[in-house]
Formats: C-alpha cells, structure tokens, sequence
C-alpha cells in the first residue's frame, strides 16, 4: 500500500526544522520521500491543501486505561486526589480497564497522539486495545513492593510474563514500571532494574512529584530522591523520569549524566498544585531529553497533546517572566523529537523524513481557529491555536488509523 | 418561533448552580421555561440526550478584529510583541478590520461565546461583523490622548459618533475603551468618562498589565495606576479593568470598593510572561466581580473560552499551591454569571433561568475526549475536558447562529 499526502504544509521537525509546501509519499509502514510526486505514483492520495502534515505525537506519560476516570477527583488536595483515585483503581476488573485503555487510545489518535509511554497495572488489556486502535504503546508495568501492591501476584513476576507475551510486537514495546520510591524499597527498584536489563528493555518511573514525597524520602532515606536512586546505582540510560519537578540542580545534572530522559507533565503538575514548576529548561541546557507527557485522566482530565503543548509553552514563560523561552518550536521538539529520543526511537519516530516509520498528523488547518495558517506560523498555531480536534487524519505505522473524526479501530 | 433543547443535562447556573435532566423551552429571544416538555410543544427540537446545555459564555474582554493576526508576534519579548502588532495594526484598512471582525465572531460562536466585551479603534466595522454574525457584542472604542493615536480624527469624537450609531441596537452595546494611562492623559480620562455619562455606557480600559506598566506610571505621577485613577475620580460602578495583575491589595479593595469589574486574562499574561497572578482570588473575596476574557488573538492565541477556563484554574491553583482553589464551578461562574454581572447584565445573561435572553450552548458530550460525562462531572468536564470543537449548537437571542459545525452568518 502506498500513500500520497499532497500539497500540504509540512511541518518536516528534521534536523534543520525546515517548514515546506510538499507531498509526503508513503510506501508499506516508511516515509519513501519528502518532495514533490504526481498523484498517480500512490495508490491513494489525501488532499493536503491548506493542511498542516507533522509528526504523530508522542505523549511521553500517562496511564491510558484511566481514561474513563475522567473528573472523578478535581478540585480537592493532593491526599484526597490519591485517595479517591487509588479507591476507584481497586475496584476495577480487567473489563474496566479494557474499556478505559479503548476510550484512551481512541481519544490518543483522534487527537494526533501516534505513540504514548504508559505506567499500570493491566498492561495486557492496555496491549489488546492498543493492537485493536492501531496505535504505538510503549507500555510499563507497573512495579512496586508486594505488600504495598493491589495486583494479584507479585509485581515483577507480573511484569515479567507480560514483557514476554509482548516483546517483539509490531506496536507494543513492554518494558518495566517501577511506580514511584514511595512504594518502591531499594530491593523493588534493584529487581525492576535487573527485569529490564534481562528481557532488554527500560524502566519507567513517577520521580520527585511533590514536595512532600521528596521530603518524606529525605525524612526517611536522609537523600533526596534522585540523590538516592543514583547512589544505589539504579538510574540508567534509556530510563524515562516522569515529572522531575522537585529536584535540585545538581539532581537535574545526575539525571542528564545518567542518560535518563524526563516526561514532564505540566498540566498535571498545575492541576494537582504540586507546587514549583519542573527545571526542564535547565535539563535541556544541561544536555538531557524532555518530552511531554499528559498524565492521566483523573489529573488532566484529557489527553489532547496540542493543549498540553500550549500549557507547556505559557507555564514556562510565566515561570521565567521571558516571554522568549520555551518557543512554540522547542515544545513542538518535545512533543516529537525529543519524546521519540527519550524512547530510543529517534531513529524511527518523532520526524517526517526518509526512511522514518509513517506516523504522520494532518491537521485540518482550514478550521476558523486555525486562520491564517502560512508556512510562517504554522508552528505557532500547532502550539498556541490548535486543539486535537483539528485533527484530519492520523496514520500509524502507514496504516489510517483515524480520518476526518472517524477510527478504524479493529480494520 | 419556538424551540426545545430536550433532554439534556443541563448546568443552569442559576443561583444554586442546579445541573438538572431536563428540557428548555425558548420562545421567540427568550427562556419560557426550564422542565419537561412534550416535543409538540415547540416548532423546533434539539435533541440534547447525552449533550449538555449551558448559558452561553461571556468572553469579557479582547480585540475580536485581530484574529486575522494570529502568530504574527510569538515568542518575543514584550516590547517586540507591541512593536509587531502596532506595526501590523497600523497598516490595517476598515476592510481589514472587518475580515477579521467576521474571523473573530465566527470562532466565537462556533467554541460557545455568545457575547464579547471589545476594545479597540474601528469598532464600526465590528458592530457591522456582529450583526451579520448574530453575536452579542460589547463594543468599546478606543480613546486616548490625540497625539498618540492613528486613528483619523479625534479618538473621543470618532467614539461618541460610534455611540450614536449604535445605541439602543438589539445585539451590539457601545461603550467608551480608554485605552490604558500610558496612553491616556488625565484629561482623556476625564473625558472618556464625561462621554460615557452622557450617553449612559460604561468604561472599558487595559489595567495594570505589567509591573512596567505599574512603575512608569508611579515614576510620571507618584502613584501606581489604580490609585492615581482613584484619586482622579475616574473610577465608575459599571465600568471593566482587563488584566489587572501588578495590583496592591489596597488598589484591589479600590476597584471593589469602586464596584469596577475585572476582567481576567490568564493565557495572555502568561504567553506574555508579565511575571505575576491576578489576584482575582483575593478580589472575589472582598466581594468583586470577575470575568474571563481571551485577550486578543496575537497574545492567546485562540478564542476558545473553554481552554480559557481550563488555563484559569491551572494557573491559580498553581500560584497558590493549593488545588482547591479556583474551582471548575468557579471559573465556569466566571466565563457565565460573573461575566454578565460585568456587564450589568445579570438579570438578562449568564444563566439558563425562566424569562433570561436565550443565549444558550450545547455541547455534545458523547464525542471521545468528554465520555464519560454524567450530571456529576458535567462542570468539571466543561473546564478540564472540553474543547470549543465540541460545540455543538450556539444559539444568540433565541436564534440558531451555529449548529454541528455550520454558521448560520447572515441568515
């Protein structure tokens, strides 16, 4: 199967960030070439006139199966947060959680989201909903001490078999999900960590959320917890850190050195009050990888990457009182390049360049929101105008997944 | 001509912000009633199962025209941003202003605004694009002092005939916009306000935006800007501040005191990083009203209310590390009820009561990103999971101005 994407504007996020009014031809699941073609050299051709073509997103952290978790915990205090959030987890049959990870991924490719790093537990249903949208899950089991755990089992022998089942899948990558140092002794994270090494894959982890965790840690550990996570020799390359807001410079270069990338989430840091707002400006100057994550849907409450750039971009600004940092094109990196770095995928994802996997975006940028929409800001409106339901079509994997608002789930 | 929205979950906002299963006659322009109806009771039928129904919101302040100047001034510092955007305005001719008058108030419409409180030069030309839109529009032209306009003419005389023109319409309300005090002498306060008594409107003016702002004033004049508008004797029940961020707790209980509404403007304070939160948390507590307004579309980009709301409580919630605070019945209070108070206009908008203008909207809940919505979540939804692409129907005065998508300009 080969596809002509005609005429657009192509957001290309190569390495010279180029900007070109051109077709994209896909052949099988690549991008065959960037650059002018007839019609006739594709089998099927999607008018792009007007259109804005990029890089499908990669939402760097979340927990998709909580989709239908939406709005059952806002407006009340970190504890209560948790505690509503963990009441409603504990009841749920792996049916709920089917069910959530399909609402989750549906409303992932309608939105122009191709790729997302999950953290659960049920990682199974989430693999079967993610193999039934036709979208890419890198999915983390989530990993913690077996007395603190509401998984049936243990943990890591449940990681285990799942990362077995699941390795070497077209669209889903498993890999480990060490939940947090708050319910992670030194003994979980050291297995998590030999889990990963031996079936070759990475850990996943919620770091330094909250102040309170970072001083509970300290209170308990009398180190920090980047500080001790690098002392018991756990950080790693190719691990992804999701949040990192309460971490000292010097844990912000530990990271960076240790090759771990970071999944900020600024809308659930913001919703939550966390407080503080994540160094990732500094990270990025020291050298490290951020992308952007959503979180989930109990602290969003929604999965739609081009609001969660604009909210990246504002908070940044506000945070510095500079309107200059943070530019439309630094978080369209993260949403793209750097999420596809943080993967190990930088090869294969996050650009629309020969050779890459065909996970492409149109955007429908005739939409009265997005007028005017030139070559010139065409970045600026994916950031600051844009909104997920923009969307025209999504492919992943060469595959249409969603167009002009209707799935092919389960084709 | 009668129609019933039937059957939806329907978040009133009246004064015990009821959300009832229920159905809303609208007779001619206005509410008949709020309960169970018979579908032959009405010419025309909405049906509203699983949708929800809400007042119309109230985008209290912006430049509705500079749509047409989306992304033309992003990521740049402040005085980059007004260089840009004054050059760009500068050039603009009344069939400009009108295109993007049309842009504005079709964007409006189809995201759930049915009324908007403007502020800018040229507001014949977007009283013309409101009538043809069929929008309700608040429409503040802009005075200050004759040596540094571009207007032709002088600003207050080419207000006072834009008054007289429009006074007394069914959708545009004329209003006097003295720009800001680093713009307007005294004397151009005095008489911006000396027009508004005589033609019996109210002022509309920029406030304490940004703390360079604030101090250039206290330098000229030995007082900051609310206090140097008090001790003029300019400030006016009825009257609206945008932005009012560099203020002293002691000019907030000023402006309350004063009974001048604050039209609150979070995505444009923090796309332009002015440093600071409005205290508009400690100005609804000493008893004042606050709206919400998108700013103009080159410092928002968008004129999505929803994202609006969204921005609003993420970022109050952030500054005061509290999530509790700015709640999503609060800042949906804002965008409806406190928007309409703004305007002296509480008895007529803001809410879906018997005898209120039918300014209502409907959003269709069952699409991906709102499932699930229930009576319960249905606020919180509004803020934290909708877009204005969910929109469904817009209705202005009893009439249908936007349905599934469509317009119904000029009908």
């Amino acid at each position: 199967m080969s596809v002509l994407i005609k005429g657009g504007i192509v957001v290309t996020q190569d390495s010279e960030r180029r900007v070109l009014v051109t077709d994209v031809l896909i052949e099988k699941n690549r991008i065959k070439s960037v650059g002018k073609h007839k019609a006739s050299e594709a089998e099927q051709v999607i008018d792009a006139k007007g259109k804005i073509v990029m890089p499908g997103m990669i939402n760097l952290h979340g927990h998709v199966s909580m989709a239908t978790m939406r709005g059952i915990a806002d407006d009340v205090t970190f504890d209560q947060f948790l505690e509503k959030t963990f009441a409603a987890d504990a009841k749920r049959t792996n049916d709920d959680l089917l069910e959530g990870a399909r609402l989750g991924c549906m409303e992932s490719l309608l939105t122009g989201t191709t790729s997302f790093l999950d953290l659960y537990y049920g990682e199974d249903q989430v693999a079967k909903a993610v193999e039934e949208a036709g979208i890419r899950g890198f999915l983390s089991w989530a990993v913690l001490d077996d007395d603190k755990t509401t998984q049936k089992g243990s943990p890591i022998k449940n990681a285990a078999k799942f990362i077995d089942k699941w390795k070497g899948h077209k669209l889903v990558t498993p890999a480990v999900g060490p939940q947090g140092v708050y319910v992670c002794s030194e003994e979980t994270m050291h297995k998590a960590r030999e889990l990963a090494d031996r079936k070759k894959t990475f850990c996943h982890y919620h770091l330094s959320e909250t102040r309170g965790e970072v001083y509970r840690h300290l209170s308990a550990t009398g180190k920090r917890p980047v500080d001790w996570l690098a002392d018991i020799g756990f950080l790693h390359e190719g691990d992804v850190a999701a949040h990192v807001v309460w971490v000292t410079k010097q844990e912000a270069a530990k990271l960076v050195d240790s090759k771990v990338s970071v999944a900020h989430c600024p809308t659930s840091n913001l919703k939550l009050a966390v407080g503080g707002t994540s160094p990732v400006i500094d990270i990025r100057e020291y050298g490290g990888t951020v992308g952007l994550g959503t979180d989930g849907c109990s602290s969003n409450n929604s999965l739609d990457m081009f609001t969660e750039m604009k909210i990246c971009a504002l908070i940044h600004k506000h945070s510095r009182w500079d309107p200059t940092v943070m530019s439309a094109q630094h978080v369209l990196d993260m949403a793209t390049v750097e999420g596809a770095k943080a993967l190990g995928m930088e090869k294969k994802l996050g650009s629309i360049e020969e050779g890459k996997l065909a996970d492409i975006v149109v955007v429908d940028s005739n939409r009265i929101g997005m007028i005017p929409t030139t070559k010139k800001n065409a970045v600026s409106n994916l950031v600051y105008s844009c909104s997920g339901q923009f969307v025209f079509c999504t492919m992943v994997d060469g595959k249409i997944v969603a167009y002009d608002g209707q799935l092919a789930c389960g084709a």
